[in-house]
């Protein structure tokens, strides 16, 4: 592309950065900020700099959060015995809307994938183990999409769990084998979690 | 969309405000940015403010530039008797992309579209015709994409122009009727610009 100004050539070539977002793509949005309010631009960069910089992760469980214990975790009205494992923050907002579930969650950022890069040093699954250590912990359901990656992340941990005095579950497989758990819908993530089965259950069946 | 930070659901927001950017699209560009370094949400912050807040459209053309005067139209070697018209600046980066073409341009800034309240006073299209009335240009090329809005805005500057001495010609309809000029290849388009026929040329066909 052969722009005729430098500075919006260098704000295409930033969007275009985003993943998912090509270079016509990019070109597109900036256009379209140059019609809107200079005020809008600053709002958006404002917004962008202001999380990137000030990012805090809750300390218990590693969810988003803008104080050092999330609001979930320090609600004294859930139950602190039962901690569901997801990938990320997409995950807790979806089994959160579903309203079915009072427990606690732990964010492992990701699951394993050799493939880009991310082994079980990236994830907090070292720091899960270690809450479990602390005793307070009665079950894990682990909840993570049904891929491949996902069943790697949850045999990996299952394995860390050896010998260790908690009950591991794994949401009901009501979510369609390979399907993103964040595009179920509500009813049935929530009954997938109502559901949920012992993880050893799993291997019986095959 | 129940989030656990407000510095996220604020970045999410604004995001979102953006055409085509839904909010879980929103969400998934947001988390990709924490987990890269801080430095390259800056820039990108940077570099849309900084566009926003200094943009400039070359006082001949404008077309959008970081001179008063765009390179095209300060190029001494470009034709200033033929003028291409066009609807923004995408236009113009594709039609230099076929090398075929040495004139002017002169950007409308959009069509006219009463559906997204576009009259002709929010276009560049009083300032073409004194550009006409000046006399130096010879032939104008309406090179604007072949929909509805785009016939309604050739045939309302051709009206506009009319008792003054100027061809106007239309680019050869190579171009499958319906699509958006800056999609069509390079080959097409540089031979429908080889190829433009006078404007009145074609009524006579109907
Ligand atoms: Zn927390
Ligand atoms: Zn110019």
């Amino acid at each position: 592309m052969d722009f005729s100004s430098k500075l919006l050539e260098n704000a295409v070539y930033e969007m275009s950065q985003l993943p998912g977002i090509g270079k016509r793509t990019a070109l597109r949005l900036v256009l379209h900020m140059l019609k809107q309010p200079e005020r809008q631009t600053e709002e958006l960069s404002n917004a962008l700099v202001k999380l990137r910089s000030t990012i805090q992760f809750c300390k218990k469980c590693h969810n988003i959060s803008d104080t050092e214990l999330c609001e979930i975790c320090s609600n004294p009205k859930r139950d602190a015995s039962l901690v569901c494992v997801v990938e990320d923050i997409r995950d807790v907002m979806a089994i959160e809307n579903t309203s079915q579930y009072r427990g606690l969650y732990h964010v492992l950022g990701g699951k394993i994938s050799p493939m880009e890069g991310m082994g079980p040093q990236e994830l907090t699954i070292s720091s899960l183990v270690n809450k479990v250590k602390e005793g307070e912990i009665k079950e894990l359901i682990l909840a993570l999409s049904s891929t491949m990656e996902g069943d790697t992340t949850n045999f990996y941990i299952f394995k860390q769990l050896e010998g260790l005095e908690v009950l591991t579950s794994t949401i009901a497989r009501g979510i369609a084998v390979g399907d993103e758990l964040e595009y179920a819908d509500e009813v049935t993530l929530g009954r997938s979690i109502l559901n949920r089965i012992p993880f050893e259950g799993t291997f019986n069946n095959n």
